[in-house]
């Protein structure tokens, strides 16, 4: 499989007031356009990834929207899958181009979140989970909470751990300027936030994000470039309550491997990724269940540094979704971008030396869907 | 392309109450699995099409809903494209086998509409119009009241040839034990109903519905079966006043010619056809779009009786959207169901004769989506 990142356009992530999703969907489109020097009338289809507008604006439809709007008649889909919306509608554009009925597709993931109350934006990511979990009056960052005591209970894994996730992304935020949240923090402020849903703190959350990321993947057999070639998803039980581990995201593992296989390369290949931290133990178990460290040792792997910059894999250089911010449905494809900057060596301050290959890993809900890429040079 | 309709399962089609739509997405797969005789492990990827279950029960997430329903931990999409979500699901669900990626592929188009008040379905039914026409109180029967009134004055279409639309499938419907409306009307008693959106009446319009309609898609080279030849879909804007011409989908016509090309025939090798008459005016147009007979001559052509069961194409034996049913999600799916019947020879009273080639037109909102595609045996 060679799939090429022709072109990325990005928008800043933030609360962006003065932009209707539409506004932001084009921006990151024509951004990747440009940048794919391509002629916009070549793209033959167009796979939009988005959660919420439905609910929150009453707009569904958006294949149509987009493609429109960009004066296209092409071929165009909105795919759905909670906070992986993004990374399915990458893995559905390969598809197409694999297929050989697309040859040049654009993939952009947005989500306009900040304008709606906080009452209807809860009700709309809680989509993402179970009828019996909203019943129960679990919010995301309640079941996350649930995995992540369990983890601690099981693992050891303690609060400052987790609280190393969230100083890091923000370290790394700190260098881009496209972050919601491009600053510092600490461990002891992280500690000190207010508790959501013991033991997550604000700090350990996500924000809720304005933004838009867009790609341009072609079909391509030239050497040079960044290549997609790995790209895979699978499932779990929506409701946290049917797994069998609350310790693990099994649709991680399983993702990983058929994508590592496609790739022809296995974990110790990968010199930088981007995973799922909507939550801070949401990295943890991405460190584990991808096979960067063993079950149970993610807290201990990230407090050693092996994952900032100048370690020996970093991880969320972007910032993560904690500190870069969490568009839910561009969050999939901000992942492509980020990997695809660093693999071209056009990072910036947050470029990590000889990135040749490189990870994203999108999961929706608390681990019902996962999508893994492998990308590479 | 040479993609199988391996199995086919399809709930009955009405208001049923005590139904969820998890529950008729499984009947539905579930009849599904067991025609195509198939181990349902050996199922890669299950693609969900459904436009309106977050909008109504506030869930989302609808791929591994039902995927880990089912027992399995493979791939799971949701699709939506208003109510060409089911066509869009089935094309790329034949993009992954086309691909490589998947070999046997579930699509399930379900949906649940009969459980929201009036006001509530109408407003989630909007999602598939424009901004602009929900500003103006635009409801679906007055868009395509303009449609049809445009083509009245156009070319003379009478409200009695959008009767026979009506009349035809109804009768069609009288045949099919899965339909909502089985029974027969006349062409005064449309003319009678009450009048909805000047020109279209009450029995002009397709109705709320709950239901499901699942397909196995795999790759088989084997000569024996039902074979999905061309698949294509095309957009427009989906704003009505943005348009060339209030007489035409321009999409239906694009789809339809990279479709007829993909299989290698063209509209006069169609003997039987699906397609999309949420409104009567629909189907004319569809017969015009799809070069059935020439532009204008839609009304003519359908009263004439040649695609009615007997005639020259049959269109609609499954009695249509309009008295079938119209589950939005479940729609295009269902149409390859009718399809696939009848190339079985096992559509039973609804049979046509020598049936070996057909065609599925599957359309969200007013046009700004149109999928087509093409089953040959």
């Amino acid at each position: 499989m060679k799939i090429k990142v022709a072109g990325i356009g990005l928008t800043k992530f933030g609360e962006l007031w003065d932009k209707s999703l539409l506004d932001l969907a084009l921006e990151a489109s024509l951004d990747a356009i440009k940048d794919a020097k391509i002629d916009k009338n070549k793209i033959d289809a167009v796979f939009v990834g988005n959660m919420l507008i439905g609910k929150i604006a009453g707009q569904d439809h958006l294949g149509p929207v987009v493609t429109s709007s960009l004066g296209l008649s092409s071929a165009s889909f909105r795919i759905e899958g909670a906070c992986a919306s993004g990374g399915l509608a990458v893995h559905l554009a390969i598809q197409g181009i694999l297929a050989g009925t697309y040859k040049n597709v654009l993939v952009v993931g947005a989500e306009k979140m900040t304008d709606a109350p906080a009452g209807q934006i809860t009700w709309a990511l809680m989509g993402a989970s179970s009828s019996q979990e909203r019943k129960a009056g679990l919010t995301f960052p309640a079941l996350y909470a649930l995995i992540a005591e369990a983890h601690m209970q099981k693992y050891g894994t303690t609060r400052k751990q987790l609280a190393e996730v969230s100083v890091k992304n923000h370290y790394h935020a700190s260098l881009n300027k496209k972050a919601q949240y491009p600053f510092e923090i600490t461990v002891e402020k992280v500690l000190q936030s207010g508790l959501v849903s013991s033991p997550i703190s604000l700090l350990d959350c996500s924000p809720i994000t304005d933004g838009a990321a867009a790609v341009i993947l072609s079909a391509d057999d030239s050497s040079k470039g960044v290549f997609i070639t790995g790209s895979a998803v699978a499932c779990d039980t929506i409701d946290l309550a049917q797994r069998e581990s609350l310790t693990e995201l099994k649709a991680t593992k399983l993702a990983a491997t058929v994508a590592f296989k496609q790739a022809g390369l296995g974990i110790e290949d990968i010199k930088i990724a981007e995973v799922h931290d909507c939550f801070t133990i949401g990295e943890i178990l991405a460190m584990e269940d991808l096979g960067f460290c063993p079950k149970g040792e993610g807290g201990k792997f990230i407090a050693s540094k092996a994952t900032g910059l100048g370690g020996r894999c970093p991880v969320n250089t972007s910032g993560g979704l904690k500190a870069c911010g969490h568009p839910v449905g561009a969050t999939g494809v901000k992942q492509i971008i980020e990997i695809t900057e660093q693999l071209r060596q056009t990072a910036g301050l947050r470029q990590v030396k000889d990135a040749n290959c490189g990870l994203t890993q999108n999961v929706g809900g608390t681990g019902a869907t996962v999508v893994v890429h492998v990308l590479q040079n």
